[in-house]
């Protein structure tokens, strides 16, 4: 069985996409091809997208569905016009806010998706230039990170820090262990003031040797044997200084993020 | 007014967090502070989190409101007894959705916000090194981008690169037009093969300006009279060459990217 998924949205998008998602993976038995129609702000827009979806229903013969996040309500009475399934994401939660509140919502277009201050979105682009640019541990002043992420080479530091500065604007460096931290099984004594602020990330043998391999193939660096007395020394290390540690092999980048800020008590937000 | 929310989840979070803060926009006149429970996938977790709630209810003596996304009723029954309003985000859609699909859900804990399959996370991981290795424009092919993002210095281009990369998994590289580029009004010859896919940024001289001055204090680079004249001829250039333009100045990042891939018709998913 085949649906077709339109996420609708008078902004990014993006909010329908992550909950659709969410609902749909609940379904495995079916499959879903998905759509987004952004920016729908307009009259205009609306009956563009309420035409694309009519025929994409006449089309397949099944019913699209629609996971709808404009505010408008007249502009979402026009897509319901496609004869699409409509799911609405922000309107069951509109009533029992303004009862609970005790005021009415005051609806902006697009203010729900973007168009942020200047100060929050400085904050976010600092903080990417921030883990960029104390990405390679050297020569590195870690002294106003929030979090240090510390690992072997290609464990995953990288695109996490970069995860965490751009979504939360949290100001993430990384420390890669060297072969003589390794050897020495000690930490390099710049980052010991800042122990509380350390995170470590762990992975299985076997995957971090795949990715070495796909990146220096045939080199000692990708062996299996190496990469499992890097992980083994590492973890020894985080042990021994009782830094937690996350093993990365089955995670997604979101998780990793969100439970390094949930164990070292993070609050930043994305918004 | 000032009332507590808090994002519960059985997952990271995110979920609850987006669609939680775009409802909450909606209500300008009050304050909210607001708190992140995730990963909520067990009993005693569960009961945990009531008591935190509860707690801060006892404290402020307003009700706190929950943005719930725990697919497990079971838990979130028990979330509910802290006396939370409950915002349950996916429970509405549960049943027409099974009512369209003529089949029941299969709740798997987790499923919905993380842990995803290697493929999917390999694409993102590297589309991210794909970025960092094609960010400063030297020695670069261009030859497999999705996307080639053009323009003056500090206009946005890395961070926007970075977060198509680790959001969609697309590969998006970036030119910097130099001040040769700029003062010839034309784009190096090894960028004409890849016309489709290039796209340009701009943003507000006294923006710009103001961003290079806390790079770059009192440079010339940073002077209001050098970023009108570069912006100047980089909209030439742009507008000569029929390059689709931005302007990055009051807009978030994810708006940014989300209206370059709707424009350059890339289909990328962010799951």
């Amino acid at each position: 069985m085949r649906r077709t998924i339109f996420y609708v949205s008078d902004g990014t998008g993006i909010t329908a996409e992550t909950i659709g998602h969410s609902v749909l993976t609940q379904f495995d038995s079916v499959e879903f091809d998905t759509y987004r129609i952004p920016f729908v702000d307009g009259e205009d827009k609306a009956r563009a997208a309420t035409v694309r979806i009519r025929t994409a229903y006449a089309q397949s013969g099944a019913r699209p569905i629609v996971v709808n996040t404009i505010m408008d309500q007249k502009l979402s009475d026009i897509v319901a016009e496609s004869g699409a399934l409509m799911l609405d994401v922000f309107a069951p939660f509109i009533g029992p806010l303004e009862a609970e509140l005790g005021t009415m919502r005051s609806p902006r277009v697009g203010k729900a998706h973007g168009l942020t201050d200047f100060t929050e979105y400085e904050a976010r682009i600092n903080a990417t230039n921030y883990a960029l640019s104390h990405d390679d541990g050297i020569d590195v002043n870690y002294g106003d990170a929030d979090v240090i992420l510390v690992g072997v080479s290609r464990v995953g530091k990288t695109p996490t820090c970069l995860y965490m500065a751009l979504h939360y604007g949290v100001r993430a460096a990384n420390y890669p262990l060297t072969e003589e931290d390794l050897e020495r099984l000690e930490l390099p004594r710049r980052l010991l003031p800042y122990r509380s602020r350390l995170y470590g990330l762990t992975i299985e043998p076997q995957r971090l040797a795949q990715v070495r391999q796909a990146r220096r193939p045939g080199s000692r660096y990708a062996e299996l044997k190496q990469c499992r007395w890097e992980l083994g020394q590492a973890d020894k290390l985080f042990r021994r200084d009782a830094i937690p540690v996350q093993n990365t092999t089955h995670t997604s980048i979101e998780e990793i993020a969100s439970k390094i800020l949930a164990e070292l008590g993070i609050e930043k937000h994305m918004f």
